[in-house]
């Protein structure tokens, strides 16, 4: 303590930089890590939904979305409001009588990391059912970091009209 | 000088606290303006495009998406990358013999701020043809704050099949 009242102003400007400047260089470092981290919890989000989706489990799929009646669903035309809202359509046209949920994946798909806690997944989606026929389209889908882990907040896919 | 090198220990302390708090503080306060600010440029862009288009001018309506070859835009199962292919495809299919630009609007639109530079417009895209019939579907749209203006880095917008 003695040794603080006794050191030089210069030292103590010189300290008093280096604490200001910590602020800056953690959070330039948080800022980059969170980047590739943010890329890689997405993949593995979409990864375990691709999973879930070709066993059949729905609720599986729908474990990648963010659980709120504020999650946004738009598909071509239309715009779905709500976790619950966004499973019951799913369920309608991929589970419903004489429906197949097919072979799901992404063909082409890139990740925008937009900082520490959101990033854009978009490409195109693909689903490959029993009959042989293959429905296609694009898909835009923004993430953000939850307390609990990364969420689709906002999907939006559509597919061509054929 | 000689006042801090007397100073006791616990006002150096409060000090350093304080110095030491400003930064965040300093963040605070950047990260919630440029999200007000984020959403009144985004608001703005769009509504210079709705001007654009409904005075038939695609050149100023273009104005609002990043002029790069990474531009990205999807539409149904299609996706156009670049700018100059971006405005292509709305001359051939708003320009081409016998189309129609039609009127513009968002009949519903909400702005999500993601940060300082980053926001996602999304809402309901309608267009009213001179002939009476009306087009209508949704629309996402990414902003980055580039160096010059809010733009468009990629655009999702689809239709219903009919």
């Amino acid at each position: 303590m003695s040794e603080i009242r006794s050191t030089p102003l210069a030292v103590i400007v010189v300290a008093w930089l280096v604490a200001l400047g910590i602020p800056g260089g953690v959070l330039s470092a948080a800022a980059d890590k969170p980047a590739e981290g943010g890329e890689r919890a997405v993949r593995a989000v979409l990864a375990a939904q691709i999973g879930a989706w070709n066993r059949g489990d729905l609720n599986g799929y729908m474990a990648g979305y963010w659980n709120s009646p504020d999650l946004v669903f738009f598909s071509n035309g239309q715009e779905t409001r709500g976790w619950q809202s966004t499973l019951d359509r799913y369920r309608a046209r991929y589970q419903g009588e004489g429906k197949q949920m097919g072979t799901l994946d992404f063909p082409v798909l890139d990740v925008l990391t937009l900082g520490p806690d959101a990033a854009l997944a978009r490409g195109r989606w693909r689903l490959r059912m029993p009959d042989g026929k293959e429905l296609s389209g694009m898909t835009s889908v923004f993430f953000r970091k939850l307390p609990d882990s990364w969420r689709i907040v906002h999907d939006h896919s559509s597919g061509d009209c054929n």
